[in-house]
């Protein structure tokens, strides 16, 4: 199981960033987001495209970080532009276990790069969180995310003009 | 050379989630990102992540897009969740020819289906244009983004703990 936690998040700067690494979180095969500031507005968002598109993703926010990481029964990996090479640490991890994945926004706290048992860059140019979790996923995954089924009440089919949706009304 | 075109920018609300989609184009490989509207602050951002980091990333803002689509010479790709499969359509787009890239905002005109030579989606569930077109990237290159090398001011050593950052004066 892969729990995705945001920090730093703050309300009117990060809202899009924000619900974009949720999306990405849960497209790309995570269980469940947690973000550090109470945020009813993602929450909402995130419940909204589940119902839609399926699924039974998980979100919460406005948690104590410190204690979800001291507690975690798992791996913690720390998505950073100045830590390892992904090529070099992902063979590393024990895919047996549960995973914490924590994606900063700007600054992060040393504490976390201690705590975490991988500090893992995507490259080691400036890009996103964003980026750096959808990249991470997809190469941990092996790309199986592609594979999940979400089985909502929306279902879109691959096409090369236009838009084909399936609409299932529960 | 590959560039990115990105649509429907709305400077209040995008103006994060663009700058992230310039970073990622910048980071996995194109040489040049055009965004509709005009964005001082994005072209400030970019330029300033350039002289620290490096390479010679243009960006552009405040263009007619109809042009750039029309006058075209090469491939157009639009990236969409409601696309062709990312592992089909990746393996007819002829790689000597330029390509541009579209990314959307939010609703994009039927216009673009119809001048892409291919709507390609990154799974079909919603997440980010900026996890799409950091995956398309990876992908199109093969992972060689990697390699790319920028000869920066500040260059970050990939480091388990901590931050490593070379910084040479120019």
């Amino acid at each position: 199981m892969i729990t995705v936690l945001r920090i730093g998040h703050r309300i009117s700067r990060d809202k899009r960033i924000t619900t974009h690494v949720a999306l990405v979180a849960r497209a790309f095969g995570a269980s469940k987001i947690i973000i550090d500031t109470k945020d009813k507005k993602i929450e909402d968002t995130i419940y909204s495209i589940n119902k839609r598109f399926g699924g039974n993703f998980e979100i919460e926010s406005g948690v104590v970080t410190k204690k979800i990481i001291n507690n975690w029964k798992g791996t913690i990996v720390h998505l950073t532009m100045y830590g390892e090479e992904l090529n070099k640490s992902i063979k590393k991890i024990d895919k047996s276990k549960d995973m914490l994945i924590i994606v900063g926004a700007e600054k992060v706290r040393p504490l976390i790069y201690e705590k975490a048992d991988f500090n893992i860059s995507i490259g080691n140019q400036p890009h996103s969180e964003v980026s750096a979790l959808a990249i991470f996923l997809d190469k941990f995954t092996k790309g199986l995310w592609q594979k999940k089924k979400f089985n909502g009440k929306l279902e879109i089919l691959p096409t090369d003009k236009g838009k084909r949706v399936i609409s299932k009304d529960s």
